[in-house]
């Protein structure tokens, strides 16, 4: 059984995402949608998310995917209900899994969300906490310079060490014991994170948890099709950088290149096919 | 005499620019407009960014201006032409008078370039000076992080410092004599910059050279109008945040917050009056 899984991202993020869920899906057929010419997201307001979130979730949905992933953790969290309202296939997004992962893995109940300054101001993670369990303390933060340094490959990893120190010393004082990772670029900074958040705090990426959902989801789900496709990537903008850069998210070399073809039904001009 | 002046960037960044045209124009009306909505320019491909400049264009057109700035670098360069194809009224981008100002300011020949990666991948720099002066020797160096840096305001001046460093380091072993901040938010960097290259290296900020070209300009514009009017400034998402981090770049209080109008000139969605 083949499915069509369709995501999308603001830009090379959700390839993190894709990377796990494929690793749990490897027999399915997977339609990316990086949204490059209009990133990042995370420092724009909810209408434009939202109005953006609808455009990808449309143009992916031509594709006769079978589920739609939203692998953005910014638009999971502010446009994820508008885009259910629009489409009749299920939709998964970054953040549902990851709560309940947070709150199986927090031994004090007081977990760290950080996050880009978009999904923070939405309080969506603390709300969500909250609801599932009304006494836990979280503490939010966002960390905008994050994404830049991973998505530029800063060469200093000392500079960058720094620039994680100067971000979570807050959640160091606050004696946080789980740390959820929300934005799709901080699982590449791991490794200096989980440093300097010190051995007693663990660590959840939300792709990892994500791809778990997908897996219990696709198990229930009847393909429209039982073609199998190769996978597809497709940007609003500039595929050779995305190649580039997406290389290194995705952990493997992902793309050969294909011309960019126009596509009349995304309102902000053409896509390239990667 | 009173003209109207449009001003567009890819966001707050060309507030830079404004302040000092408005700083040799007082008595004039300014038009600004901010495409927050699709920021940041400098990692996009040269077509996105003239589909973009030429939507911007037309906009502030709309308002009857006599006059366009492209207070924006990257889109100075990449779209400038298409935008002068577009309208029958002077264009002026912040490259050409920087330009002039660095060949006179030389004193070795070697002046040094750096902006966003768009900015630096077009080499509109190198190929401007080279052609006024072939004798010439310009190295470029794109700074992406340096947007963020200042965009976020990040709070640790010491990791700034580190950071002007690691980038200028190749630059300083190129002994230039003069430095083109060839970007909107690099000013405000400057100091950082001037301490790391020393007391021997001119730095050329091209927000002070437009303004003077622009001042020149004006004395022999004749406008459309002699009403004059209140500066309006324009965004295509966010009004709060510019606010917020309008008044950083351009030194003093913008602009009492009116609501967002709808502009249905404007294909990606609506615009806000800030």
């Amino acid at each position: 059984m083949t499915l069509r899984i369709g995501m999308f991202d603001s830009g090379v993020g959700g390839l993190t995402v894709l990377s796990e869920v494929k690793h749990l899906l490897p027999h399915n057929s997977f339609f990316y949608f990086g949204d490059t010419a209009r990133c990042p997201y995370g420092g724009k307001s909810k209408s434009t998310i939202t109005r953006y979130s609808l455009e990808n979730s449309a143009f992916l949905h031509t594709l006769g995917i079978d589920l739609l992933i939203i692998a953005c953790h910014t638009a999971s969290a502010l446009a994820i209900d508008a885009v259910q309202q629009q489409l009749s296939i299920p939709i998964l997004g970054v953040i549902e899994p990851a709560i309940t992962c947070a709150l199986q893995a927090t031994r004090t109940g007081h977990i760290g969300v950080i996050g880009t300054k978009a999904t923070i101001a939405s309080q969506v993670y603390e709300q969500k906490l909250k609801a599932a369990h009304p006494g836990i303390t979280v503490t939010s933060l966002a960390c905008p310079l994050f994404v830049p340094l991973v998505e530029e490959q800063f060469p200093n990893t000392e500079i960058i060490r720094l620039v994680v120190q100067e971000y979570l010393q807050p959640l160091k004082n606050k004696k946080i014991d789980t740390l959820l990772l929300g934005c799709t670029h901080y699982p590449l900074l791991r490794p200096y994170i989980a440093e300097e958040m010190g051995p007693e705090v663990s660590i959840i990426n939300p792709a990892t948890t994500c791809a778990q959902a997908a897996h219990t989801l696709c198990q229930q789900l009847t393909p429209h099709s039982n073609e199998p496709l190769e996978d597809r990537f497709f940007v609003s903008d500039d595929p050779e950088r995305f190649r580039h850069i997406g290389e290194h998210f995705l952990g493997y070399q992902v793309i050969p290149l294909i011309p960019s073809i126009p596509c009349t039904n995304f309102p902000d001009g053409k896509l390239h096919m990667v």
